[in-house]
């Protein structure tokens, strides 16, 4: 079946694309500024703003400032109305969903976990295989509770966004491989359009994060970005030229294999050195497994060590986060980012990696690629699925240009 | 003083810039498929070309094929006229200046070679100073001569490329930092645009290089698209999201820099590990002098002997190939390009190299990025001065939009 047309705000052209894109990332802003920040006139503007004033999604400020006599009128800013329409944005993991309701601007209004049947967390994911159909009922549950929290929820959403890990085909809407799941070419935007009712976007989980961060985040106002996540993977994504980077294959970002030592410990893709294989949440624990001889050891355990001050458990973090520094360096040299966010479920204890981190990428970063601005902290989980809601405003946004 | 402008193609708008970009770089075409390749109508692409052809840069083609009684005019195909402007290219080397003109097209007419006055080739070139008066002088003179070799080109010359490894700022025309030449912040272009009556572009030698192979080699029609050079340096350039990787700061595509062995040899840059302290053409002779045990063996010899059978230097060349292979692979994982070429003069012994570059990179790209179209071959130097002169064509093009 063909995919459902979600309804949204009124942008008819690319100029009504760039001012909305433009108020709703670096707004409230004065005419003169999205003037300045799109490249179009003043009349442009003013015939762009005027369809998305009246449908509510953009709305005049009070005007600012004083105004010289003979000066024409005071400049009324233009800002958003973040309650005008909301969108719903899930996180796919290996153990659960994370659901979050967010507004126009990306802010969180309400969250969700919930299980998806069947799913058993204690299994080896990388042996699981789910039925798509599981999860599709399993997300239209969970997007039903969402929107039934708040009366004005379902009346103003139209749009879900799913993120998941792996080669996600955002154009059709198609998961190309999911390792974690086991599937291969899974249709699973339109599935989630007729089960919800509501128009999908699915994207990779990182590009989503990184969407997010140079939309409402880090990333504003930059004009490339870099956003790396450590955790159970190792995974990055990056702004460059305007866009994220796709891959022509459906590949890209892959930090998490790049060989940081030739003769490194063996990967699960078949390659040796893999940052992934040094720096993992999993590989770290087994490292921390085998430096202490405690092979019931759990991370947490291994976290609360190394923080009272066990050497050898500090040099094992330590390592890990050196590996992690040069992989940031890779991205530095390669792409010259204007700001790398490093982030990720594996840095709830980055109090333990960075100055690893940081000495490795100095050390590493070439001339000046290493004045790129280094931002490093751990990540909530509903920010993935923030993410998510993100990759469905952007969808609005571009799908009527 | 300000920058002049070139004269040149009438191209007065980015529409304009579309069709002359699509038939100079896809012709000849027919006007069907330059609506296709840049999405405008077939009104838009008759108003857009018809100055064009006026001024003799574009002329349509005797109509092919056969027409259906009633379906209108034959299609009388697009192509470029590529004698109707020359364009002058200079690549600065640590030993001389290599000119060419080419036409419209790209295609060399006529090259030379000049050393600089005053450059000794037996310094170390990371010791020397040049004054840029006398780079300015010498380029210039080189400039004449060529323009000087048929009656035609002075008359249809109007800009001149000039190729450069290190920092450059294509938008100001300025060396930022040449570590070879020993400079920093000289506004090149300014100086040569007084000195030759010509509208000069200065761009990085690896990345203008990038641009002829984008739009006139192996990288026409991609998506994305990745050059590596191999030699003194170990450098390389991208396009994506159809546009440059120039980097925030300056730095970009420091593939040298990419650290292949956290334990490798220490690099000029004060790293450990580098790929260009590992496969640059100094250190595999650094390396083959310490394997063979002879102190002023020349990388033609080695190279002589490694193709004669010499198991040790085989091995020498297979580690270099190797390391190279592992860094076409991080780019892959990456960046994902449509396709990734491998050239530079230290790749005229490719024999020795190629399949163990092609070997690492299997063995480390992950998933799908391994189908990237992998092309290694050598590079005539005259084609950096090519680079050059592409890059002022470009800017002919884009200058005008």
């Amino acid at each position: 079946m063909p995919r459902s047309q979600g309804s949204g705000a009124p942008i008819a052209s690319p100029a009504a694309a760039a001012v909305f894109t433009t108020v709703l990332t670096r707004g409230p802003a004065s005419r003169v500024d999205v003037c300045r920040l799109t490249g179009l006139s003043s009349a442009a503007v003013t015939k762009a703003a005027r369809p998305l004033i009246e449908a509510g999604y953009l709305r005049e400020l009070a005007p600012t400032g004083r105004t010289a006599p003979g000066a024409g009128r005071p400049a009324s800013p233009l800002a958003i109305a973040p309650e005008r329409e909301y969108f719903v944005g899930i996180k796919i993991t290996g153990d659960d969903l994370i659901g979050v309701v967010t507004d126009l601007g990306s802010r969180i209004v309400t969250s969700r976990h919930r299980p998806v049947p069947g799913f058993d967390v204690r299994t080896d994911a990388s042996t699981t295989s789910m039925e798509p159909a599981d999860v599709v009922a399993a997300i239209a549950a969970l997007t039903t509770e969402l929107l039934d929290e708040h009366p004005g929820f379902r009346e103003r959403t139209h749009r879900l966004g799913v993120a998941i890990s792996g080669d996600v085909d955002r154009g059709t809407g198609t998961v190309r491989y999911s390792p974690f799941l086991g599937w291969r070419d899974v249709p699973l935007a339109a599935l989630l359009d007729e089960a919800t009712g509501l128009t999908t976007t699915l994207e990779n989980d990182v590009k989503a994060l990184a969407v997010a961060e140079h939309w409402f985040g880090e990333g504003v106002g930059t004009s490339s970005f870099a956003l790396v996540t450590v955790g159970t993977g190792i995974g990055s994504a990056f702004v460059v030229n305007g866009g994220l980077v796709s891959g022509a294959f459906g590949v890209s970002g892959e930090i998490g294999h790049v060989p940081i030592g030739v003769d490194g410990p063996r990967c699960h893709c078949g390659a040796t050195g893999c940052l992934e294989a040094v720096a993992s949440t999993q590989a770290l624990l087994t490292e921390a497994r085998r430096a202490t001889g405690v092979d019931d050891l759990t991370i947490d355990q291994a976290v609360d060590l190394a923080r009272s001050g066990d050497q050898v458990l500090r040099k094992v973090f330590a390592i890990a986060g050196r590996a992690i520094g040069l992989g940031l360096a890779v991205v530095a040299n390669l792409l010259g980012p204007e700001r790398l966010v490093v982030s990720g479920e594996g840095l709830d204890a980055y109090d333990l990696f960075e100055e690893s981190i940081r000495e490795a990428f100095s050390a590493q970063a070439y001339g000046s690629a290493g004045r790129c601005g280094l931002t490093i902290r751990p990540l909530p989980f509903e920010e993935w699925a923030r993410g998510a809601a993100t990759v469905a405003v952007q969808c609005m946004v571009s799908a009527s240009g």
